[in-house]
Formats: structure tokens, C-alpha cells, sequence
């Protein structure tokens, strides 16, 4: 299996845990530089018409992409240890926090998003950081609301192992820091983020940790 | 079981699709009408934080919320008929298909994201129509040159019966419709819309059919 990664690229960062977590390695990992426009070249879009990363090609030829459709393959050809909870109800609890991060946050923030924003919107840098901590606030003052609350969440996300939910969630904590937003009023985000990067799974994954890193 | 439901939010419409297609009927449904800011009234935030909609509430307590979570909660305590594949490579193709229009057109274009543009941004009405059409067309494109070339496209998005991929599509072709994106571009889109459409389950689950709609 092959790995098309970037260091800075959060869904690429989610996919390095999960894989750490499982403990599977790649044989091979190649590197797309987002910044220098390399997700565009043609032999990358032949790989992924989307053109972002991370992709996971199989022996078998399959490109896999979109990094929630690429974790769920990986706990279901490697069960163990399993990254979802047994039970309907617990398994659509954890992946809704994720889901959050995923849908709510991250694909507003993305690199491409605030290009059309500074370029074709022309909205000054001001703006694109206000509208950048704006998504990340609502969608992290939510998951504080239901961490905090709901009984299911322990040392993790959702009971004392790591799942899914914690995988989505430390990436988006680590930008949120790069862009200096205040994470005072997210005590349980912030305990939790604290409890994964602990783990030498989340903190080896880590984009400062990367070859590519610059 | 209860549905908190908006004919016109297109992740409710993905919902309704699902549970058309396992033959399952909420014993209640209730409607959140986005426009008049009723998710974000205290009963509807104490129930679901994020404020958006659907959510599904379960006779055992626990709510579910996010469309996709929820879809693959009916699709595991409800297994018949199966909205995803068998092997495990088939179901990553279909949950990416999925992910790409709930993570990469979506997001951008929902009620609240198009009003800070409008409001806190101060874009104007033709460049707000522009950022929905322009998120559009990036997800379509890319979708359209995966599904026109990859062996696994039958009659729909996944072989010959409907998936999760199939209920995402079809409410973004829908909102594509409603903003008056011009589709030529796109005739494998168009084609496996105009299949899943001739389906009672989906033809039902349509914002025009529903009780709410205006």
C-alpha cells in the first residue's frame, strides 16, 4: 500500500494516526506539496480527480480517498484495535464528533477555501482569519457542549480507548493553535488532545514529525 | 423513534431517503424551520448543540445527529436492503463518493455559511451565487470523471442497486437545480439522478413532498 501524504494536511494527519494506531505501515509514501500546486499535477489527478490528499492506493490498484472512507477500510480489514465502539448507537455517537470536525470545520478552513476568499473574493487577511477562528469557535463551542456533558466521553472522546472521534479531533486542535485561537473555553477539547498526544500513535503522526515537514 | 426533520436542509433530505429505502417509518416527526432560526431555539439546542438538522431521537434517549452517522446507524440495526457494498474496498469507493459531496460542496454552501458572506463579509448577491455555483462544480467535475470512468458505476453511482452514495447525490443535484447550475457538463450525475428519482423511496423523500414545504 502507498500513501500519498503531506505533512500539513489534516485529513493526511488523521489517516498517519489511524494508521499508527492499527499499526500498519506503508510500504511506501509519497509526498504532495500543497502549497507548490502539486496536487494538480496530471499524474496526481489521473490518481484522484479531487485533487487533495491523502489518497491510499492498494496492492490490488483501488485508490482510496477521502480520509473517513479511508480510516473506516482500515478498521474493517484491520479490526484490531478497533476505532469504533460495538454498539449502533455508541458507533453513530463517534462518528458524529467526527463528522463534525469533517463537515463543520476543517472544509471551510482549507487552503483552497481561503485562496477564493483572499483571491477571487478579494476579503483582506483580517477577514480570513476572523472567518478561519469563526468556524473553528462554533463547531468546537458544540463538541465542548456535548463532550462535557455526555456521559459517554472518558479519557478519550468516547470511553477510555481512542476511536475515530479523538483521530478528527487532535488535527483540528493543532490548527486551531497554528492560528493562535484562544482554547481556554474548551477545557474538555483540550484535556482530551492532551491525553492523545500522550500516545506515541498521535504523537509520532504529528506534521512537525514528517519527513516533507519544512 | 423521532425525526427532527426541514424539507429544504439536504442532509434531512438524505435521511428521509434512507429510511424510505429500509421501509422504516418514525413514529414522530418534527419540523425545525431553518429559515425562521427555530434550530436555534433552547428545546432544539438542548437536544442537539450544533443546532442544525436532522437529528434522530431514539426510544432508548440517545439522539443522532449528522446525516451520515445516522444513515449508517439505520444501515447496521436495519440491514436489509444493504445501502452499502460487501467488500471492504466497494464500501470506501462508496462512502468517498458520499464524503465528497458531505465534505467538499456541502459545507460550503449551506444557509449559514451563505449568510456570513452576505452579512459579516459583505459579498454581494452575484458573488455569493458565484462562491455556490464555482463549490459546486469543483465536487461535480470531479465526481462525474470518477464516475464515468471506474468500472463500478452501474445503473447507479455503485453497481445496480442504490447506496449511500446514490442519497447523497440526489439532494445536491436537487440544490444544483434550485440555484439554476447548468448540469450538461455532468451526464453521469444526471443519468443515475433521473434512475434514483424514478425510485419511490427517493421520489418520496423530495422537499416538495414533505408536509412543511412552502
Amino acid at each position: 500500500m502507498k500513501l500519498y501524504d503531506y505533512y500539513r494536511s489534516s485529513a493526511a494527519y488523521r489517516v498517519r494516526i489511524a494508521l499508527n494506531l492499527k499499526g500498519i505501515r506503508p510500504d511506501e509514501r509519497s509526498f504532495v506539496h500543497l502549497r507548490m500546486g502539486n496536487q494538480r499535477a496530471q499524474d496526481y489527478l489521473a490518481l484522484n480527480p479531487q485533487g487533495l490528499v491523502p489518497a491510499l492506493a492498494l496492492d490490488g490498484g483501488a485508490v482510496l480517498t477521502q480520509s473517513l472512507a479511508i480510516i473506516e477500510y482500515l478498521d474493517e480489514t484491520h479490526p484490531s484495535p478497533a476505532l469504533l465502539p460495538d454498539d449502533p448507537a455508541g458507533r453513530a455517537r463517534v462518528r458524529s464528533l467526527a463528522l463534525t470536525i469533517a463537515c463543520e470545520i476543517h472544509p471551510l478552513n482549507n487552503l483552497r477555501v481561503l485562496n477564493y476568499l483572499t483571491g477571487t473574493l478579494g476579503v483582506s487577511n483580517g477577514q480570513k482569519d476572523g472567518w478561519y477562528r469563526y468556524w473553528v469557535d462554533v463547531g468546537f463551542e458544540a463538541l465542548e457542549k456535548r463532550l462535557a456533558r455526555e456521559a459517554e466521553t472518558g479519557r478519550y472522546c468516547h470511553g477510555d480507548t481512542p476511536t475515530l472521534a479523538d483521530i478528527f479531533l487532535v488535527p483540528q486542535v493543532a490548527n486551531a493553535r497554528r492560528f493562535s485561537i484562544d482554547l481556554s473555553p474548551y477545557p474538555t477539547l483540550t484535556r482530551i488532545d492532551a491525553a492523545c498526544c500522550a500516545l506515541p500513535a498521535f504523537a509520532e503522526a504529528a506534521p512537525a514529525r514528517q519527513p516533507d515537514a519544512e
